[in-house]
């Protein structure tokens, strides 16, 4: 995911679904087409993660619910925190996101 | 969640079952016992939780997806931030907590 984000987040549409739910930042987006329109427009021109922490559990529905701790460096602002968690489902044969949050750490330190 | 936790935590086992898993720092634990036996078993008499963001998703399966950035000050220890999500489901007519994950902040900062 971060790979491909970095490099082209253009592509992330793959892993999402009509009825994937993201919050970015306190921002609902619903759909393929609203998640990626937000992602894509996120006004800076290169960005790289760096993953800490990752913590991954199957749930009772047969998801995967990971939350992700790490650092981001936009163009050539000051490195931040982030959070990101996701809910992966199998859908057809593929594994999707269906939600997804991200913070960033400025509200906890 | 968090007013009980810091008033009592040995009362939380009622919102878990025999499915839900707990990961804290990394540490997984399964079921109600396991998970409020580490609940209980922290290492502080009194802790606080202030919650600085707090994001909630509806998932397809009826699932409640719940992101919360916050600090905390446990005894007398410095400040320090934190990041949990919970997944909630309805289960025999309550809300139950089937997956929590837990973090510290100090991973990204």
């Amino acid at each position: 995911y971060y790979q491909l984000f970095d490099a082209d987040r253009t592509q992330l549409g793959a892993i999402y679904i009509d009825a994937s739910c993201l919050t970015w930042e306190g921002q609902q987006f619903q759909g393929k087409a609203a998640i990626v329109e937000k992602l894509t427009s996120l006004p800076f021109q290169k960005i790289q993660h760096s993953i800490t922490a990752q913590d991954h559990q199957p749930t009772p529905d047969s998801c995967i619910l990971s939350m992700v701790v790490g650092q981001l460096k936009a163009d050539d602002d000051q490195v931040l925190g982030f959070h990101q968690t996701f809910l992966l489902k199998n859908f057809q044969g593929a594994w999707v996101c269906t939600n997804e949050v991200f913070r960033l750490a400025l509200h906890n330190v």
